[in-house]
């Protein structure tokens, strides 16, 4: 992990701890990937992630940020910039995990004008620094819920975290939500026993597909523009968030991906698969926000499933 | 074809002509089911369209239309009126066609407030009036060009006409491309010379994916907000159109039909069909409009291709 001058020391933790997360998750899912040893799969060699980096502007300098001054002053003395950073994708397609993607990015550039009245700090100056993590899994058992988590950094002239994780199960299991819920729940109750519920109703309102009438999964907890004034709090939060992931959502694919399924199952999966489609090109923010703002396609769109049906 | 006494002369050929239209084109397609003869699907049963009525709301009567009035009058005598109207979806799974969708809607309603400024005469009175047919084929050879066809009629105190054609084909092929550009060059010249370039060029800008700087296709020709004051000459292109399809698809359809393909050509076509859904949902304003608009959601997602995948 090297550091970057031009990062202030909160920033560079932040980085830092992201990158550390997917190095942890990376090994958990290739853990995974070894201990395969029944189901239609088993005789398939173990997945390995294959990393990518991509950059978003090679030619232009970071800014210099100031770390004695609150993020107002930083962004207001960091000069004139323009878009750069880049990050590292993560993929693999395995015996358990179909396709799954993981990405870190720490980027840099100014909001579209059109964009800036909606995001804290930017009316006025559209210039932000972004680093973050993301994470899409797509199983080939449809035994094993997909999953998505991502956790960020943002700054304007504020500063703030966001993330989640929610659960997309293909075949209802209760104990599966049960257990993610109350991981979920554990981490947030550690830093304040108003997020859970509070973070619950966000994800189910957030990942919920309007012109279906049907939540994407399962749920889990999404928040963001998280800014309580302690920042070491919020950080230690969105930390808390990105390891109760780790901690449990390998629980859960250990626990089925063993287990055998029929082709009816398979199918019901594939069709699944498309709600997930339909949500992410149409309602995502990310995804827009991304696409929009001259992201790495690639990135963006590796949370796309491997195979999908519309039957 | 029944007549109902509530729509104009006008408004009722518009929606016979679609009927209509649909009709042939479902004949046209079946026969190519039937005519298949080699091919890895040759021994598959010849597939025929199951259509399925829907309904916009069944217990809102449709509005009464004065044909002797201009729109803005017709619309302003027709007192208030709510959501209401339907179509049908005429389906196929065939051995020729993978999946195919026609659907036919006559539907009337209220824009929300916030899409009236964009729309033709909705500014001060969203109410308005619609009749069009639609039409998506995914194709089971990668050998043979995928489609998409839609013609239209818009009344709200003002009327126009919309649609267009455009071929997404699998895998590059010339011949195809000018064929298929060539027919709906004749269509447009027949009602006006300066028509083909002028939607060529529409359908080259509005079928495009900007977030990977690629076309959806090879293009044809998109018109919208048509309303050149003759409503006769207006109507008379939209049918040319339609008739044009009509004619050129099924001859690239049966060209390349009967050919063999390797996996690895199905493959290009699988992904080659996920920018498919990324235009679709998106980009495209018909599917986003009709999503928005409480649109029948089987009717606007038969766009989606049958089986996708992003590697």
């Amino acid at each position: 992990m090297t550091s970057d001058p031009s990062l202030s020391p909160l920033q560079q933790q932040a980085k830092d701890w992201f990158t550390r997360l997917r190095d942890d998750i990376c090994t958990a899912f290739e853990q995974l990937e070894d201990e395969l040893a029944s189901g239609p799969h088993a005789d398939l060699p173990a997945g390995r992630f294959v990393r990518k980096p991509w950059q978003r502007n090679a030619n232009l300098q970071p800014p210099q940020w100031n770390e004695k001054l609150p993020p107002a002053q930083q962004v207001a003395q960091a000069g004139p910039f323009k878009d750069g950073g880049g990050g590292e994708v993560s993929l693999m397609h395995g015996r358990v995990f179909e396709k799954v993607g993981v990405n870190i990015s720490t980027v840099h550039g100014v909001f579209a004008p059109e964009l800036r009245a909606r995001i804290p700090g930017a009316a006025a100056d559209g210039r932000f620094w972004a680093s973050g993590i993301s994470l899409v899994a797509h199983l080939r058992s449809p035994k094993v819920p997909a999953v998505h988590m991502n956790t960020r950094m943002l700054m304007t002239s504020e500063s703030w975290f966001g993330g989640g994780a929610d659960l997309t199960p293909m075949l209802p299991n209760e104990q599966d939500t049960q257990d993610f819920h109350a991981a979920l729940k554990a981490a947030c109750d550690e830093s304040d026993p108003a997020y859970y519920p509070r973070f619950k109703e966000w994800c189910d309102n957030y990942f919920f597909l309007p012109h279906r009438a049907e939540p994407r999964g399962v749920g889990g907890i999404f928040f963001d523009q998280l800014n309580t004034g302690d920042v070491e709090k919020d950080f230690a939060f969105t930390r808390r968030v990105g390891q109760a992931f780790l901690d449990i959502y390998p629980q859960l694919v250990r626990r089925h991906m063993q287990e055998s399924w029929t082709a009816e199952e398979r199918e019901i999966q594939l069709v699944k698969r498309g709600r997930y489609v339909e949500f992410n090109l149409l309602y995502d923010r990310g995804t827009m926000f991304g696409l929009k703002t001259g992201g790495n396609v690639d990135g963006i769109l590796m949370s796309m499933p491997p195979e999908v049906k519309w039957p």
